[in-house]
Formats: C-alpha cells, sequence, structure tokens
C-alpha cells in the first residue's frame, strides 16, 4: 500500500456520475445507482487502511429528489442497501438529511445517532435526503440539537454541527462545483475533480488525489 | 471581440497569488497587492464589453487581516485606491465587509449601501474586511439590514443577501479553494481554476473560462 507523509482527516466524497454512466452502458439512468455502492466500499477500505479519520458520503439531496420517481427510488435503495452493507464492516456511521419528509428512507432513522458497527475505526457521515438550506436554517430555530451548541454561533447551530470540517473534497464524474455539499464545513476544503463517472471508481483516482493533496500549502484563509 | 452564446450572469473573483507573484519578482510580499488593481480594470472592462451582468471582487477578508501588519495596510489601501478609480467609471458599486473593526477601511463606508458611478452598466460587489462567518451569523440577529427579510428564511437574512448567486467564480493562483467567498451564493457556481497569478492576468485566461463554462450543464442541483 502507498504511504503520505500529509494525509486529509476529513475526505469528502461527491459520487456523480451514475447516470452519466449508465446511459454510456447502454441501461436506464436510474440502473446506475446500484452500482456506485461498491465504489464506496473499495474508497471506504482505503481510507481505513491508510489511517483517513473521517469520511463523508454525498448520498442524496433535496435538490436530488426533484427528478423522475423511477430515480428517486433508486437511488433511496442504494443508500439503504449500502448502510446494510456497512453493518458488517467497522465504521461509526452517522446519517444527516431531512427526517421530517417522507423521502427520507425510514430505514435509515435508527442512524441520524451515531451508531458504532464492528469495532468503529472511521467515521462515516452520510448524508441522505440532504438539502443546504435545511442545514443552515437550522441554526435559526433554536432546537440545540447539536450537543455543544452555544448561543449565537451560527455554525455551531446547523443541523450537520456534528460534521467535522473537511479536508478534501472528491467530486467524480467532472463537474467543478460544490452542488450544496455541506458549505460550512467546506469554507476551506481543496477540491479535486477526477472526470471519470464514479461507478468507474479506480485506486489510481484516490492515490492521484492524496498526492495532489500532500502539496497543497493549507492556510485556513490566513 | 469574442462572442459566446451562453455567458455567465454573475461572476465571482478570487484574485490570488500577488504575495507569491512579488516574491517571484524579487519584491517584498506586500508589494504584490498594488500589482492586482490593473488585472481588476481588465477584466471589468471585458466583462462591460461582453454584457455580464454582476462581478464580485474578493478585496481582503477578516482571516486575511491577521497577516503581517504591512500586507494588511498594504491591501486596505490597493481596495481604496481600486475604488476611487472605479469612480471614474460605469459601475453600480456595492461593499460589504464587517463594517464594526476598525479594519475596515473608513474611506470605503459610503459605498456600503449601492453607488452608481458614471451611467452604471454594471453590478460591482466588493468583498471588504469580509468574513463567511460574520455573513452566516447575521442571519441569525434579526437586524433586518436584508430589504427583502423574510421570516426564517435563512438565505433572506445573511449579510451578503444583496448580492445574487454567483454562475461561475474564478480563482487566480492555482488552489482549488472557495476560503470562505460567498459560501450561500457560492452553492451552485461552478470553479475555474487559473494556474497563473493574478498579475500575471491575461484576457486568454478569462477568455478559456468562458470557453469551459459554455459547456457545463447547469442543473442547479437537481
Amino acid at each position: 500500500m502507498r504511504k503520505f507523509k500529509r494525509l486529509p482527516q476529513h475526505i469528502g466524497v461527491i459520487p456523480d456520475g451514475n447516470r452519466r454512466w449508465a446511459v454510456a452502458q447502454g441501461m436506464e439512468k436510474q440502473e446506475g445507482y446500484d452500482h456506485g455502492i461498491d465504489p464506496g466500499f473499495q474508497l471506504y477500505q482505503m481510507c481505513l487502511d491508510l489511517g483517513v479519520k473521517e469520511l463523508t458520503f454525498y448520498g442524496f439531496t433535496q435538490d436530488n429528489t426533484k427528478r423522475p420517481k423511477q430515480q428517486t427510488t433508486a437511488f433511496q435503495k442504494a443508500c439503504i442497501d449500502a448502510v446494510n452493507s456497512l453493518a458488517h464492516r467497522d465504521a461509526e456511521l452517522l446519517v444527516i438529511g431531512n427526517t421530517s419528509s417522507p423521502l427520507f428512507p425510514k430505514e435509515l432513522l435508527p442512524y441520524t445517532k451515531p451508531v458504532k458497527f464492528g469495532e468503529g475505526k472511521i467515521r462515516i457521515n452520510f448524508l441522505v435526503n440532504y438539502g443546504w438550506n435545511w442545514d443552515l436554517s437550522h441554526a435559526l430555530d433554536k432546537q440545540g440539537q447539536c450537543s455543544q451548541a452555544l448561543g449565537k454561533q451560527m455554525i455551531k447551530n446547523i443541523a450537520s454541527c456534528d460534521i467535522s470540517r473537511v479536508d478534501l473534497i472528491l467530486r467524480w464524474g467532472g463537474r467543478r462545483r460544490l452542488s450544496g455539499f455541506l458549505p460550512v464545513q467546506s469554507i476551506y476544503s481543496d477540491f479535486y475533480i477526477i472526470e471519470d463517472y464514479w461507478p468507474d471508481f479506480k485506486p489510481e483516482h484516490f492515490y492521484n488525489a492524496l498526492d495532489w493533496y500532500e502539496n497543497q500549502d493549507i492556510t485556513l484563509g490566513g
């Protein structure tokens, strides 16, 4: 296994391109999501082996649920299948998303508080029916869901306040945008774009990203 | 002049690399900022000629003011000089930043409400002593600075609520990160990175970015 002198502690993953991949294979768009599960576990295993502490996967967003019903059903199912498979491995899982909507899969409700699978070892955050506006607006309603909520400090009161700052964001599928991914935790993140679609994940994608990240000067805006 | 079939309406500019440019020229770091003014006007003129409606420049941030005093003084002066020069052209200027700190140059206070220079023609937003946390936290204190403030809608109550969604963000200097640039307006923005330092601005940088942008599929998260 490769070694790196400086690793990101927390990696964000935007696994884009499932539908474009499916169309390129002659499949229906919604068939792509199921092929996005295995790449996630390949990446998970590499992170576990390297010692990455935290991984956040972009499951699906409230924006995404405006797509045709077949697609919505397919990506909901892929999220449930992914969690059921993760349950047989080591992880500390936290699912974050708007649970007050029927579009949030009820099978994932038990994971909206951290749940330890096996020996834990790595924090996995999974954004499911997540919305950036829902996340930020949570700071306004003072329900204090966050354990460390403190007065007027915006960022301590957002819905995703238990997710830490993201060091490196990897996006597959060639698009160079955040598409609402954790706006507060992404403030200082470095972005690395992979042109290939997510179902075509290769270990080199990840190694190349880590090579690149090693040479970035991290200043946190200073 | 080049023509484009689809132009971004609102472009964000992160003019990074002034200090690295100065060092490469054998100058002191702080001498770089003054060389960042002319590129801004070149880009301004190109946007005016093409018909871009709104431009937002990242002047300096609250994070930046943690740098040595010589640098802080130099970038404050560059911002003031830029505005004084813009006053002789066409623009509708709005300066956004934390004015309650002595680090906000008092010379720019008159522009914290929109001011029309010449015939207007293009909206120029200038972020001066701007902080992403300051911007977002404004939504919590209900002072209603924003004309269209409405109840609990987070994004209508942030300090930068008069700045519209950004379509395309251009960053010079090779770093692939937002560094706190308008987190809400950047949610769906496409990012384009130019490796050259900002004082080495060339028209081709901008044309290449617009060529690239023309071929992006804009989905707003859908």
